[in-house]
């Protein structure tokens, strides 16, 4: 039975996370949300704020990926330019979004002309955008494949939180971890041999260090949970083959 | 004045990045390391474990950047593999290298011939390849203008910090930043007039929000210490001519 798979690209714009000043996590939130409803994020790119940039990129991913999710660069100031990226890399106009603009406009009424200006930047939207939602201010959008997400963590979970149950989902794909006390190197040609009996299932490893010494952590990825139970069962016997203590996490 | 740009592109190799169970922290390393020493990471891609995903992101980076810097992939396991892969996008074989080879030797005396097949895995790099020293354990290497490092962050760590006064380096971008209690929007057009006036410098705005109330962090970014603080000059007292406060940090 081969796997139903939804794939996933995530574009980080942003000059503060290639900086080194800022420490993304949306990454990481954005593929274990998608990941529950059944979407695989297959890569991710990291790319400055700038259009040379961004609109290649956007135009690679919506064409090889089912879903795109883009992160930052939606606010009001210079620097956020994701809107009209997108909209060239979809060649279609920026417009101002009504439903944004009156948003914005009713919750300014006591704001200069200028910071009204400013604020009405977040409405401009490629033509044609839907709008993803987002209780705390100003929505994001997608258009088509695109779903354009703000760069705060705190407001991208929003927003990704309203596509849930919006977006189509694939088969899930479910992990499994045995803790294994021995060395990568005692147990690595035992591991290609269960990984290339089992292709569908992905076999990882990853060795660490703590309180009760070197150790390697092999974690099983795959749509079927007795699967996975078998291999983590086989792994732990590997280990004990090998002299080491293995349990399941 | 041109600044002299040297630019890097990383590539963080690994499903578990992607798949959302480990956060990742080298990018960020790498970032800050690198740029210290006058090299701007300018892109990052994270990709699976997979060949034909890892070959030609590696052949488009090394094309593009200055340098290439990977992370992940160079262990003992079937699924690392970056070497391979390293080779294969530059077009020659895979072969043990002596020094690696000798060294894993070395330190492997009581192993069991399988154990051992395991750790040569490490010696495999691609024809040609450079060291990249580890004091801890087998080396990582380079080919050209990519160096590939370990995924795990300290042993990637050291490997960088051996990498120190042997690359070519560019102006080093400094960075100031200015905390203002303002909303974004109010000092979006003023700073927009600031970042036209002067395209060498990025100025970036991120909205925060902290005991003091909302606000906004404006980071000036540019190989000109003396320009930076006179736009953090600017940028203070445009927050107050908005009615904020603001103060360098």
């Amino acid at each position: 039975m081969t796997a139903k798979v939804v794939n996933a690209c995530v574009l980080i714009i942003g000059n503060e996370i290639l900086s080194g000043r800022t420490q993304d996590t949306n990454l990481r939130d954005i593929a274990n949300t998608v990941g529950s409803w059944g979407i695989r994020v297959a890569e991710a790119r990291v790319i400055p704020d700038i259009e040379s940039m961004i609109v290649p990129a956007v135009r690679e991913a919506k064409a090889k990926y089912d879903y795109v999710f883009t992160t930052g660069g939606i606010g009001p100031t210079h620097d956020d330019i994701t809107a009209a990226c997108i909209a060239k890399a979809f060649g279609v106009s920026l417009v101002e979004n009504e439903a944004i603009a009156s948003l914005i406009r009713s919750r300014s009424q006591d704001a200069p002309r200028e910071v009204l200006d400013s604020r009405l930047r977040m409405a401009m939207t490629p033509e044609g955008a839907g709008l993803v939602e987002n209780p705390g201010g100003p929505p994001g959008f997608f258009v088509d494949n695109v779903y354009v997400l703000a760069g705060i963590p705190s407001v991208m979970r929003n927003m990704l939180s309203s596509l849930e149950g919006k977006l189509e989902t694939g088969d899930r794909v479910f992990s499994a971890s045995v803790k294994a006390y021995v060395t990568e190197s005692s147990i690595a040609a035992g591991l290609g041999q269960l990984q290339s009996e089992r292709p569908d299932v992905d076999i990882g490893s990853y060795p660490f260090r703590d309180e009760g010494g070197y150790g390697t952590r092999l974690v099983v990825r795959g749509t079927d949970q007795s699967v996975l139970d078998d291999l983590c069962n086989r792994i732990r016997a590997l280990t004990r083959s090998s002299g080491g203590e293995a349990s399941r996490e």
